[in-house]
């Protein structure tokens, strides 16, 4: 058994005055930490902490790059022009790029942020976009993303790497789907036995889809949550049940 | 006769639906671009746009970093803390400079804008902050401001190299600082022979002040604004003057 | 003949530094004046500012409510769930509702702005939002919008009036809708009889559509806009020729 | 014994997906909230829920108005032009209203926030702005702030209703000023004996400074803060023993 599998959590996603999450127990937990770039949560203080806290505990950078939409948390779809998106991707990914280094670590990879991650699983103009971002400003980081999304597409096109990830506390619906938020089973709670379904993720591309279905999901990186209170035990349940299966843990 | 002398402009300070200044005509004239960076003014397209224009025309860009206040244009002080100050210019110049490398160019040097520029003419803490960044991010980068200020005096500190820069049309007081704005004789107008101020300035280092003493100003940059209706000509006229006068243009 | 109608124009979408159209000289020339609320445009100085000119005028104030969008001056429809539309619809109504009283004038309307107007010609679930801020804060207030859409059902269910608006320089298709933007004929210019065109809707609420034919359109309220170069001599001449065609202007 | 005091706390500072405190609760202790406007934190969403809790409570409900200062949580000074601090609290202090009113409250005074809470205590170009904001606004509208301070003088001459406050939990000097923040002894702690500090304050209008001096404190309303863990078991602990001393609790 050798199988390797990153973990990763979006971070940095306080802003100004307000916290959100612990990010330091987090940054103990996962390999690979999405870090909010400005644009739904993020100023220059968190990124620059988050970015520290990162490279002292050895966890890959990631650019979180969301819609211009502090007020809604970049959570509510947007109908921006490709060329205007284009543009405010790369204006986060620098951001966070430079202030990565600066920090003596790098930006390995984007994830792109609620609206934005859902819009283009579907839209392949704004996924186009956004990984034509990515690639202007460096054709060797990777896209994370869902797997058989338009955004995968869009990267393999591009020649991008895209990396796919599962979430470990989401529903899936018997087409490989999520089930929709806000729908019974949308979310997982502790006693779901998510630790399990991680360990089945990572180990045998498997999940049960809601209708008790098995289903195959690819996977290169389990998605756990920060922003919820229990987020931290969840994420180190996860982590011991993937280390007693051997699973070896490391950003891609 | 064999001077050489920068002439730079604040520019791309339009924001989504609103222009500002004609940035096209005055990279024409220009050497050095000071390009807003999305806290003052500056969006994500038009800071590549900026850029992508600034390539074409040779002419070096800098990142016009300021105080987080786009509804104030950067031009009221702020009293930010110097961690703060830090990251927020941090941010910008980042995010500038990774534009302007997937624009085919790069940001050499920084200069602080409106408010922030006026602060740390006096403020060592507000100075020290802004130079750190600088230093952090790229130590070979430049620090475009006020002669005998104190970013002039955190600059020299840090080891970076300090670019001195002179107004064109502005009025100079006897001890060599400028006119406030408001009083009589701030700004000038082309009447007031902006040209031949232009000329003798790069060539001798010497202005009328307002008072008719006759004073030395050390200057590696003129400043020409943009953003007026007549900048357009009144840039055009210096660098006419200046060529004529056998002035070489060029960025530091 | 003692047809009247109402002229209506976006105003108030300046931003701190950036100025946009020329406000003053529309003031002379419309009935009604949408007043952008700081959403998309419009920040407190500007907003006093055109209701104090509204006031001088004896034009009516209505609030042009918008998407959270400054960088994108709301043009980019947005997907804000019921709830927050509410809220933020009212924020703005709220806000320019105080200042245009404490400019010796009231607010008489409502017309949401840019890509919130197209949303809510066909997504009820928004259109009900907005109009039930209307409807919590004063259901004394007109809405003003395109005749045939959802909106217009959400105000009739609600009890609000609903002012029927047609544009004087934008296309019409043959089933009453406009061209789209960017399509051939969408906008019109000076030569294609756009002063004729506000005569025809005014007097008879008819147009000539895209492909020839004639189309009936209700109007209780003309749109001429304020943004572009020679907007104000285009609003002049309808203006024009409505009084020479008899036609009284007021608001609604 | 029939001393009347008012309990008011900083409350409705949540914004987007981040909270703040636990307004709910306080909402229960407090007779006046001091409601974010949208400048420093609240949206449209959190004013609404906030003032709907202030009704029911029987709680007042006063504008807390700030710079514009998300990023900063309205807590760096800024020199505002008083044009636009003006225009900048109206736009504030209307919306708030119009929000309240909605709520089935109404805003009753005026509390600035933060850093300019802190400006106008010796600023007077902009106490007045602030002042001259409310009384445009509604000249009925108190106004909450340090007694003996600038802007107690300018609501005087403005012939507005000036409220004075006091902090419980903060430390005084012996001239009747605050211990600056930063400074030792600047905020007390549960154990420091807080409650009995409320009461002395309510009761006799006295206060034991850092030095060890009993210095008198003119005081109608006293702070408690919303904000901190703990925050709320302190309020409760004054409010006990304001009870237990026979003060009668309301709004002024």
């Amino acid at each position: 058994m050798d199988r390797t599998i990153d973990l990763n959590s979006d971070l940095g996603e306080s802003f100004g005055a307000w916290t959100l999450g612990d990010d330091a127990a987090m940054l103990r937990l996962v390999t690979s930490a999405n870090v909010a770039c400005g644009f739904h949560a993020g100023d220059g203080s968190t990124m620059l902490e988050t970015c520290r806290l990162a490279a002292q505990n050895g966890v890959a950078v990631g650019a979180h790059v969301s819609y211009r939409d502090l007020a809604g948390f970049g959570r509510r779809a947007m109908d921006v022009a490709p060329a205007e998106l284009h543009a405010e991707v790369l204006y986060q990914l620098a951001a966070l790029s430079g202030i990565a280094r600066t920090a003596g670590t790098a930006v390995t990879y984007v994830k792109p942020h609620g609206a934005l991650y859902n819009r283009i699983v579907a839209d392949r103009s704004q996924s186009d976009a956004v990984v034509r971002a990515v690639a202007d400003f460096d054709p060797s980081l990777a896209v994370l993303g869902l797997a058989g999304s338009e955004v995968a597409r869009s990267a393999e096109t591009a020649g991008l790497r895209f990396v796919r990830e599962a979430f470990v506390d989401r529903g899936y619906l018997a087409d490989g789907t999520l089930v929709p938020r806000g729908d019974h089973g949308a979310v997982l709670s502790a006693h779901d036995g998510i630790a399990a379904r991680a360990v089945r993720l990572a180990v045998d591309g498997e999940v049960t889809a809601a209708d008790g279905t098995d289903i195959r999901v690819e996977v290169d990186s389990l998605c756990v949550h920060g922003d919820t209170p229990g987020a931290v035990a969840m994420a180190a349940a996860v982590r011991d049940a993937l280390a007693a299966a051997g699973v070896r843990m490391a950003s891609f």
